[in-house]
């Protein structure tokens, strides 16, 4: 054991009176919620990038965090990822989530930086051997460093394609040697800062081959996880080609993957891009392309990805009613893409802010079970579209545009609004919040 | 004549140096460019709409504008046709574009809205065989009237669905009818108010099937025009389903519709979905969905639809640029979908803010075909990713992931970054704006 | 009484775990609360204009309502007034708010206006007589007319001005004669479309002159009440001059009035501005300017002001949470300036809208009362600040820069921060909503 | 020399129609523009921060450029000054600007980071003896090390206020040294994360008094300077005490400072703020605060502080106009605070990125010019407002509400709206750009 954590005790289930700070007051993982455990339907997973990785810096500011385990060496990554099972011991997180860059240092060159994350990966493995929590789904960095500025796949420059393609292979590699249940691509530089300088057919293409060639290789290794792709409109780019999940939609059609890759969906990045939230997911189910969450908030007077842990359970009930509706997860999960304040410098605060946030999830979670079970607002929704269950509704949509049009004067079709009743859609919600 | 205009000359190119407010400064329609006569180019429409419909209101304020034509008659409708004819001469515009409920007034049923509409389609066939100005493109208003209130192809009634399929039936006819060379969808009532009472798959699915039924139909009837749907992300929606360029492509393939329908795009919809104007433009270019413009501009301070006139000629260079590296219109054009300030209560008002946009738009189409002829900006970009051209480059994206990265190690690539030069290519931008 | 909300029963609280949809969940009009009546805390007010003359039109639709009581005649206006109160009543509203153009028909003249407001407002004091509900505040409608399109106090016109004074004083008088507790203005005209045709500091003059010579008039007439400004940043105008709290008090002490007039404070305006709702509380509270709230929520992925029915009450426990932190309302309440959707279209829906936002509030102010009687998070902060209690700190500030600075050499001060705990405070937050 | 700048030339004026990419085509230092040489009323200057201190990292990246003179060391630094001045001679600014950590390696204490300071200001002066280039304003930043996170002279532990203080001191007596003409603070870190934890009205009161001991020690010590508060709304902080001009002049007012203390406003800025660049500026003119200017652009589709180059010179015509009207700088400048984008790696991105910068200001400073020396807008101003110069309207100002109301029945006043002409205004704009 380290002593990073010192003092704090893992996290128990207290109930909603409990006023222990160090307590759940929600989350009380083998609680049955439509008879599934609520850790089944949760599958929480830390991030390690902002858990473990980020210092604390904005573009305003550098570091804020003094941890003992900053440094590039081998043995403050094994140090690292003792203080990561740590913490997921405390919060009894059945998943966690990694790039390379967070596990392991960066070498001079490619083999070396294998080399690392090889070591790594092994030194990981052990850990999981002896802990509850699992890899959710790993990924490779292709946004920090400065090889990577002009994007990855769709770099100018084809030599940082092929430097992407060993860095997702070996990223794919290192999360089916950990089990790891998807494998996510972020495109942060796959999009442009001007176009000026970008041919955004090529890239675009390039991106698609590139995609193409992930799920041809997830085949071949045998991984039977999900590529997930995580949409967000810009940042660091002006323009990000996964815009949000209907531009990947189009995307995935375009290169004939729709049934191949589904969608990672984030609400920071939702918001950045003018969606709720639950509009994402909905929209996601929809098309057949929801996969995985990335759970945070973001700031609403904000323009930029805050990436700040949810505490509003209200709102986030909406998220998981619409993944409810779609069945739960698969393989996905709700992963804490979430940092704590590069204020809140204390171990406790790292803890705490998890504690909340799967709190505030875990209340979102059972108020949308309790909504999807008692079946008001759907029965009012079936209601709503009642009308279109006629076989002449079904017929018209089978038919012509004349035919469609024909009925108005043959059936001398005047037809009156019916009130959408929203606001008591609203309190409807509100009794279960 | 009518007197709206009296005493407001035709306006004729004087030139850069004219202090003459009712003279063009830089739209000089026979003069050529790239070969083409710059009428040729811009394709320019005035909107029927904002120019004689709209009375000037806003969400917190009524009317301000006291045109004699308006009312609810056949002789006021007709009136209005022929004002709007006099500013079509006036400017020498070869286009204009309309609604049915712009050019008729609303009958107690649809069998009078159509007979209305028959009545003044002919008259206007009849103005535009002693005009110049002719058709772009027709469309049918599902946003106004109450009936749409919960969408027209996605309403909840079926009976709606009926209805729009016989406005859109009316309105492709009375297109044709005035040799119009497009048909335009915009869906601002396809979308929803909350997820709540939505059932945002079946919306989509009618909204599919809707599409395909007018395409069928314009087949039908020998319609040679394209069909075009313009995307905007919301209002009066909170969501609407063609949020932007990229999700109408996703949209279009979904339902097969890539090969037959393309894209309207305005630059204040763009703004509002978090788009540049030309990324929009370039986007839709390189999915093969490229249409027309709808001209106007967003105040970049409002998160509303502002539709004001174009006046940055720099700014919209860029626009044309990536028209003109599209190869232009085809059946599109340049619709001014703006209006004059609600403040702007002048006849001359109306005329002068469309030659500011005139001569806005051709100053940046001269900027932009210079650009492009002197080819500094595409000998630039074609620089940029010249890689990309050697058979190394083009076999790799043939091939496999493991064998792009087996170059990492077997070439011991560390790629250097190279400058993106974007400051540059701004600089020699602004040499020609 | 009329047939309007026929059926609909006066609402009652029937506590958290009722299913009626028509009755109170939270709203308990005489629990006491900090040892005050819920109801004296809240202090709801109906606004007038949405519920009553709005006909639900949007900038791409018409009327969708079709209220009994539409249209231009004094009979139509004494029966809105009829079923305003009946639903007054059937909320148990104390309150209610007022335009001059909601409750009269605007008349030829100046003097037709303002004989049919006198006459209404007679019939009002006699339904006031006999009914709880009373007036929070009126105010000037001096944005809709034509006339006020460039202002009414800012109008390049000093005939508008004289008009806007003659419509205040109006409707101060009738403010007055009603017992209203407020008079409010809200400049939605009181800002530009474009500076280049502004002159802005002769518009700030005549702002702040016009509020001078309200206040003046105030202690002329012998009205106790406070008087208001509205602050938003901008729609209907580009730019509007009372744009936040802090541009307010900024606009008070420049024309001495800080003391004269305080705010009140709509949630959507705060968001519009950038702001959240509760810090534009606190900053008013702080600069001792907090007067009153007009009560909505606007939608957070829309940038206009979508004015809808609270729905959070976990959001609005941080503005409840800084009001209490205030003192308290002294002559300002709760306004819900929210308007039902326009597809809301049954009364019940109008009914139960009230409802929502009623419990919603209740909620909140529940939550934010318990949270500051148990006083941990106002320990918390005043921990934080514990340094500036020593007399030390205080010297510091009250001395010079030098002797500032000469404390960091003769003390060697290398300050280390401490953790801000957001984390831990969001979820102490939680432990109430 | 240094090798840096190898091989570029110094910047001469060559005119509009030349190609060569390292020459002014419109900035023409010796010029006269209504009577002033071009260089005198613009004042340029180069920011060191951007230019010479920023590694080219963003929230999603690391260092892209490689600077010789990175690095902590006074050898470092004093090669950095070496290259700086470099780039002032090459582009012939006659300003620069810089906070203490751009010049200066931090040292271990604040003795040490004082020391270093020193002596890197005495450095400095000696090429300021033997270059043009002159310092337009010295600032602390109080930002980017960890001690300020919670603020400076708002942070809640005295300490750091007594810090800051120190820094600010020897910042000022730095600025003194070098013959600075203005002195400025920008306070990123100063407003609050969370209203949680903040003391908001504590941390004003001490905001406010600190900028009362930095304007007495500027009595003190003799400095002839502007004292400048830079607003902005937000980033890094959720909330900012200096969100907009409007907001800084109430705080200045609250203080008794508005007239000791101007602002400097930068384009980026306002953006974010919801303002246009010229509406802060006017503003400013009209509460007499304008100052100086921080130019740049911000990219309007991103929801962050971007800091570009500017390029529009239409758009920087109208600040650039709002400058000639109130008079143009007296100690002020056009300080570029603008970052080349982090893949503009090469030495002439930067020299060139200046270049397109100052050619854009040096256009719109021309069109700017010729519109006020024409007049034709200052015309149309004065007459959209002549009303107000009658004897009839000024004593209305001077008498009572009950005056002006009085003129509505006495003369029957129904003022009717004239036209706002803002299309016209926009078309005569377009004359001059």
């Amino acid at each position: 054991m380290t002593e990073f954590f010192k003092g704090i005790p893992a996290i128990k289930y207290e109930g909603p009176d409990s006023t222990n700070e160090f307590a759940f007051r929600h989350y009380n993982a083998d609680e049955l919620i439509l008879g599934k455990r609520m850790e089944d339907h949760l599958r929480f997973a830390v991030a390690y990038w902002h858990s473990f990785a980020w210092p604390g810096g904005d573009p305003f500011g550098g570091q804020t965090f003094e941890r003992p385990w900053f440094g590039d060496s081998m043995e403050l990554a094994r140090l690292k990822a003792d203080v990561a099972f740590e913490l997921f011991d405390i919060l009894g997180q059945p998943f966690y989530c990694f790039h390379d860059a967070d596990v392991r240092p960066e070498g001079k060159t490619f083999a070396e930086s294998k080399k690392n994350l090889d070591a790594i990966v092994d030194y990981i493995a052990e850990k999981q051997a002896s802990h509850k929590a699992k890899l959710l789904w790993g990924t490779a960095n292709m946004f920090s460093h400065r090889r990577w500025m002009a994007g990855a796949a769709t770099n100018p420059d084809p030599d940082v394609y092929a430097y992407a393609a060993a860095s997702v292979k070996a990223n794919m590699d290192a999360t089916l040697k950990l089990g790891g249940q998807n494998y996510v691509l972020w495109g942060g530089r796959e999009g442009y800062e001007t176009l000026l300088n970008t041919d955004l057919k090529a890239e675009r293409d390039h991106a698609g081959r590139f995609l193409q060639q992930v799920v041809e290789y997830k085949y071949k290794i045998g991984f039977k996880g999900t590529i997930l792709i995580e949409p967000k409109p810009q940042e660091p780019s002006k323009h990000q080609y996964d815009y949000d999940v209907a531009t990947v939609y189009g995307f995935l059609k375009e290169f004939g993957l729709e049934k191949e890759v589904k969608t990672n969906i984030e609400q920071g990045h939702a918001i950045l891009a003018g969606h709720s939230f639950e509009h994402e997911i909905a929209l996601a189910a929809a098309l057949g392309i929801f996969g995985s969450i990335d759970m945070n908030r973001n700031d609403y007077q904000s323009g930029w990805d805050t990436d700040q842990f949810p505490n509003n359970h209200a709102e986030k009930a909406l998220a998981f009613y619409e993944i409810l509706r779609a069945g739960g997860y698969t393989t996905g999960g709700t992963n804490f893409d979430a940092k704590i304040r590069r204020q809140s410098l204390e171990p406790a605060d790292l803890v705490l802010a998890h504690v909340g946030g799967m709190d505030t999830c875990a209340r979102a979670l059972k108020a949308a079970a309790k909504m999807l079970e008692e079946g008001e607002l759907e029965a009012a929704r079936k209601a709503r579209y009642a009308g279109w269950d006629t076989p002449a509704a079904q017929a018209m949509l089978k038919g012509s545009l004349e035919d469609a049009a024909a009925r108005v004067s043959a059936e001398g079709l005047e037809p009156q609004p019916k009130s959408g009743r929203q606001e008591r859609l609203e309190n409807l919600v509100n009794r279960y919040v």
